[in-house]
């Protein structure tokens, strides 16, 4: 691939998830060292708090959204930058009328999801 | 690291490029395997064409641009996505009278930047 718009690429439930959906932009098949992402979740939707293997580098296109990340809450918002390191428990809740959507950049590597316990 | 905005973040210009400024959201020092960085290039700026030793994998965030990646050459909008394999030619022109800005993504490897002569 040289150059593609986020409306040619699926957008797949994400089962983790509530009203949580993601695009691959650039897989592994394209990159040799990471992947773009882009994460819509609708008014009220958001992901419950769990960890990755991986960390994610991500960038808030629309919308706002309360993130946990380890024993911070943040409210993050257009033009914010998270960075979530490998291992750290997180969570998102849209907040607001519109969709939250973020982008999120993730190394090429095994990564696995694991739900936290409240 | 765990969030900032963009506004925090210093612009600065990008020697090689024309009416072109950077910053880096999430640098290598933040994040361990790939950082995070967006380009303002203003109406009428841009780069010339050269080449990295490393990928891009970049996002358009805003405005319209004339982007070369070896023999092809496409323009870009708000929403489009741009693979740029390590080592390919390429370059940058800003079109229309709002600025172009992208992220671009990048593995924390030693880069060496060319200029391409035409």
């Amino acid at each position: 691939m040289s150059v593609r718009n986020i409306d040619e690429v699926a957008l797949e439930p994400v089962s983790a998830g509530t009203g949580t959906a993601r695009q691959v932009l650039i897989g592994p098949d394209d990159g040799p060292n990471f992947a773009l992402r882009r994460f819509v979740m609708q008014p009220g939707g958001g992901m419950p708090r769990h960890t990755n293997t991986v960390e994610h580098e991500q960038y808030v296109l629309r919308g706002r959204a309360r993130v946990s990340i380890g024993d911070e809450i943040h409210e993050v918002k257009t033009g914010d930058v998270v960075f979530i390191p490998a291992g750290a428990p997180h969570s998102y809740d849209a907040l607001g009328e519109e969709p939250f959507e973020f982008l999120c950049v993730v190394p090429n590597q095994p990564d696995e999801i694991a739900i936290v316990d409240c």
